[in-house]
């Protein structure tokens, strides 16, 4: 695994061919790969790709502003890295190197409970931090958990909702995925990390030890005991549905992050960017609204916050320039979308986000029905 | 035809290339095949796969329960097998392979008209037997049909409304099909059975047999008669058009399948998926909503059932299990359809099925025009 | 150029193959070829297929009956033979064959100007026989044109209202397109017919011909001339503004044919099936609605009735039959489109053409904007 | 790089062959290229392919006129030479070879800021000169172009207002994109032409140049320092939101262009025939609406007429002229756009623009929703 950064790095999608190269394919479908027939997968793409964007014109655009505070962070883009489990699956340097570029493009980056680094450690890279947790079915290991993450100095809890159990990646389930050697879950004792090699076909090792480790009866009631201990803002990450932004917002969540988990989870959910407006609509800014699943460039940004985000996350690109190029290589995959979007707000005649919150936007969103109701 | 189940189906669709390459291409043809252009056929596909379902959260999925009851009979899925001539050209073990499966899997198996096994043979079998009937010329032989049904023990009666005459099945009618030795329709005597060889191109044995022996008189009014004859609760197979699906309900039919046939039948008909909640809401519970055309995962059952659907019937993945490995086969594809139901109900946030009845779809059926209205 | 009926041909389309392995490119190219990029042409198409019928069921279709009177003439099926030119350029028995086959399929058949055969010896051959009118610049040849056509025995006047000038057909033109040697206009003395060799790219001797005999000066007041020189139904051919639709039937028109020509004018016209539904709503009845442009199969035709026409005309299927087995081939191709349409009418539940009209559809026709409105 | 008119150009859209056969391949790119991912590029093309124009028949289009009057000048046809920078890196005789055809066409040509001919010698050919303008971080250089446009006889201005910097044109990019040498900016100075050669990867000359020069503080209260230096009309090209476009004839500008400089700006901007009716109705005729990018063919001119334009400008399509065969292959290009908008008119019914405005569009723009609304 060589980390040289290659030159022709122009956009932040170009650097999923150098990482395809260098990965071994098991590694290399563990990242790329998503649920069932990857309908999901091909149609946050697809949606993203068929909205676009007004533009203005004739204001001043010689200094664009794309600085934002998230979650009471600081941020010179709208934009954090999204958590992202076993880092060390793709380059020796792992969530360090990720954590570090990160933290020198001025950007949030979320810890996954199964990091392949302790928090503390990455904690220690400076920057914002924020710490993603699965609520696992020992509570004892969730507070433990919280306990350090919030004296590691994260500044946010991001609770992964839409993750009750592993949805059914195929590509894992066919190549009886199993973690490379050496790369552990950090924030777990030996009796949770050495994912079993997989037996057979039809088992993947994460999704076994997600389930044996993952409480699937997380419910919104369980949230007070959260609240209860940790004084970290709350964000709730993978709601798609209106009805259920509502209610987070109602029970004093700071954030949601509107997601699909990348087409990882269920397959045949709408795709994220359609069920933005409505959902930002049913928040009414009650709470921040960021969003993920699909972002590749910077204009994908720029359409995200014209349709109601606050700030996207950023997901495989970033193990892309990983992969690549080390620290190295997700610094210039950052770079390259704070660049796209600097360029997409002038052009888009917008000096600051609020500017860009203003764009009308046009071909995107089909409105979901209601739920129950027949069309 | 070697019975060896292949160890890498992960989903209901996998078994199909296996069975195609155990079947001779004129079988292949025969369960695979559709009407016209197959124009019905690929949109009763590109209609599922364009629906969007959006998943809750925060709810408790530690046991996911998909049982229901179906035409008083309680089932461990919200699905059961269609009715389907002639299994035993898939297989040597035919239909009592196929519901022996589904006695195992714990769902209805439907035995055709045209079964080449006798219905007393299958019901022997155990599990939930229903009985689909091609309303015959000969009312003696449908009411000894019926009759035989009745004391078998099966629980329903499945009336096949779509079919007063044969879809013009290209393949078929091309390749001459005619059904292998020995494959008979066991309910009939020597003068039905033993499909002549067809002659000649554009003449298909099971087209011949059909217009031969099924009744293109039937209507509503015949519906007395049955009523008559059996104690068997109702279902009327293949129900598109809203006004339709009122009448049945209003007749006192137990159930509807709404169903293109699978593509079989009318090409150009709408594909079933986008029928069917306007015909739920024509239904207005009166009486259960059945669904086919097209199912070929878990995701698929979810999305007919938050659309109005009680249960769904699935058709050809269960041959290509037949085909592919026999009783094996079938329950494996079986046991996957209930395997991708459970994982996307946990996904989206559903406890039960009540809840999946209350998911809010997206991106899918475009409103019928009022008939004879122009738009 | 053999005549040899191939034996597998199941759906009119079939007959493609066997003509275009039968013609000289250029002849197969002047059949199969539209203005253009060829927009329209596949729009026809890809409109056709969009658009889903609703079956009904439980209705007694016992019996089929497709028969229809069309402007005063019984007909076996709602078809017509559209009117297309010089037909020897297809087969040595040109016009004459197709009218016979017609004739046997209790269709009219319609007389282009430029027929390669003289009206009188088409009408001799029997059966119903329109004949369709360009407009000429000459008013005398026009008259006399009225007369023959009248005393020959034509029992309708179809003007065709969508060519004042020729498309631009970019493979005639490419080609440099010009009859085939002996293939003539029937109706025109020596002057106007053996159109000369074009003599270089860019010239289409059609086109040019066209240019010299046809006025593009006609507009509705001339259609007071041509009423007091004919007792004949008047038919205009080629209307897709519900405006002109409008017109028509106040002027009197007997009928108008909803059509693009099949895609040889004007390239990017709205596709025809899609303007046929605000067509027959703005003439309400007043006149009969014919459509063409694109029907290929039985369903097709059923489509076009469920959306307001009343029959349709065939064009390019008659001509891939003629070429590949002369009269046998036309017969044999309006014997499937007869059959197709039986089929697809039992499937649907309509034992007549009253019920046909009262099927729903869906997935069709995106209404058109108001013209000069803003959307 | 020979001149030789291809003799099978029926399509000004036929160029685009020839000219790539003849020109480097980082001039190719340099005009086929487009931002991003070409999202915009292809969109356009997609959008006018999609819109359907609906002919009216029966009105006298013997002679049919396609003059007009644009910015007081008038004009054989509605359409004009859109502003293209450095002719001379396609053909030596640059923008000469493109004025003159112009000239001849009837249409008005529009000489870029970064012409390689001055505007004088430009303006000496004779015909109808605009003069399009960069706003530039110099308000004397500024000025001094303003005054040389004015003093060499245009007619009026246009300045472009969705260029406040380039677009991320990513085969510039990649290419490492530089003028040929001999390609020089005729209005600048020794410092600002000789783009120097792109050093690395990442880095295009041009956009360097841009930057360098133009200003990208420009807003709506700089044009009354405009107004006060120009007494010619004004033009404001790059407008699709339709708050800008009423803002623009608020502030007296005599036309705006509706434009997304080709898809070589904001990459996901949208397609500019579909922002063009709402525009137009914002306008309400209070200033001359033009049109641009993606127009490939006389009936592309029709469907934006239709929409609300009153003419269009064409881009690539006259520099594949040129690069092909120099005056002579643009006007040839010309000359085929005019055919085919004749043969449209014609088949459409229109003899008039007036009539064109009038016809209906179906099957185009999706409404644009409200800013900031959420769908
Ligand atoms: C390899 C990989 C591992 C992931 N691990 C986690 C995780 O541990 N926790 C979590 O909430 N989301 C996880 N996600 C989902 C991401 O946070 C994010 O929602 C998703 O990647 C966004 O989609 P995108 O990659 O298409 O931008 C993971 C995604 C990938 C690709
Ligand atoms: C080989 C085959 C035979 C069938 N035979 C019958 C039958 O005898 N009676 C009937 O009502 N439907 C029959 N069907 C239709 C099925 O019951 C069901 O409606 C259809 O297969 C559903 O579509 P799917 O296969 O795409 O899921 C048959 C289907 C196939 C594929
Ligand atoms: C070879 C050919 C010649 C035609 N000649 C005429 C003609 O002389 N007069 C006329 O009104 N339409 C003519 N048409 C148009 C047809 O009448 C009809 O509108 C068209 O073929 C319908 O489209 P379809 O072929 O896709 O079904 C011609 C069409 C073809 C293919
Ligand atoms: C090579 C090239 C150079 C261009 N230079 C300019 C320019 O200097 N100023 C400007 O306003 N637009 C410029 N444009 C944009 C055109 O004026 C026009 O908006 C665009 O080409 C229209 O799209 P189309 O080429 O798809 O028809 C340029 C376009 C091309 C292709």
């Amino acid at each position: 695994m060589t980390a040289v950064l290659p030159a022709d790095l122009l956009a932040p999608a170009d650097a999923e061919g150098p990482a395809s190269a260098v990965l071994q394919p098991m590694i290399e479908r563990f990242v790329n790969g998503a649920a069932g027939d990857g309908l999901t997968l091909r149609a946050n793409r697809a949606a993203l790709d068929a909205i676009c964007v007004v533009p203005r014109v004739l204001r001043d655009v010689s200094a664009t502003d794309s600085s934002t505070v998230l979650l009471g962070a600081p941020c010179a883009v709208p934009a954090a890295v999204a958590p992202m489990a076993y880092q060390h699956a793709f380059h020796p340097d792992g969530e360090l190197a990720v954590a570090r570029a990160a933290r020198d493009a001025g950007m949030p980056f979320t810890v996954s409970t199964f990091s392949s680094v302790p928090v503390e450690e990455i904690a220690a890279a400076g920057g914002t931090t924020w710490f993603q947790l699965y609520w696992l079915r020992d509570r004892g290991v969730t507070a433990d958990l919280l306990a350090r993450a919030e004296s590691a100095g994260c500044s946010a809890l991001v609770l992964t909702v839409d993750t009750p159990r592993m949805g059914r990646r195929q590509a894992d389930l066919r190549g009886s995925f199993r973690l490379p050697d050496g790369v552990r879950a950090a924030h777990f004792d030996g009796s949770a990390d050495g994912l079993p090699a997989a037996a057979r076909t039809g088992v993947s090792a994460i999704a076994s030890q997600t389930a044996g480790l993952v409480d699937p009866s997380l419910s919104w009631r369980d949230l007070e005991w959260l609240r209860e201990r940790t004084r970290l803002p709350l964000v709730l990450k993978g709601i798609l549905d209106p009805r259920d932004a509502a209610a987070a917002a109602g029970l004093g969540a700071d954030a949601i992050v509107v997601s699909n988990h990348g087409g990882r989870q269920l397959d045949g959910a709408q795709p994220a960017i359609t069920a933005l407006p409505a959902v930002a609509a049913a928040v009414a800014g009650r709470c921040e609204v960021l969003f993920d699943s699909g972002i590749r460039s910077g204009t994908d940004i720029l359409k995200a916050l014209a349709l109601g985000a606050g700030a996207v996350l950023v997901g495989r690109p970033v193990l892309w320039g990983l992969a690549a190029a080390g620290q190295a290589g997700v610094h210039r995959v950052l770079d390259l979308f704070r660049t796209e979007l600097h360029n997409a707000m002038a052009l888009a005649g917008c000096p600051d986000l609020a500017a860009v919150a203003g764009l009308a936007t046009t071909g995107g969103p089909v409105p979901a029905t209601a739920a129950g109701s027949v069309r």
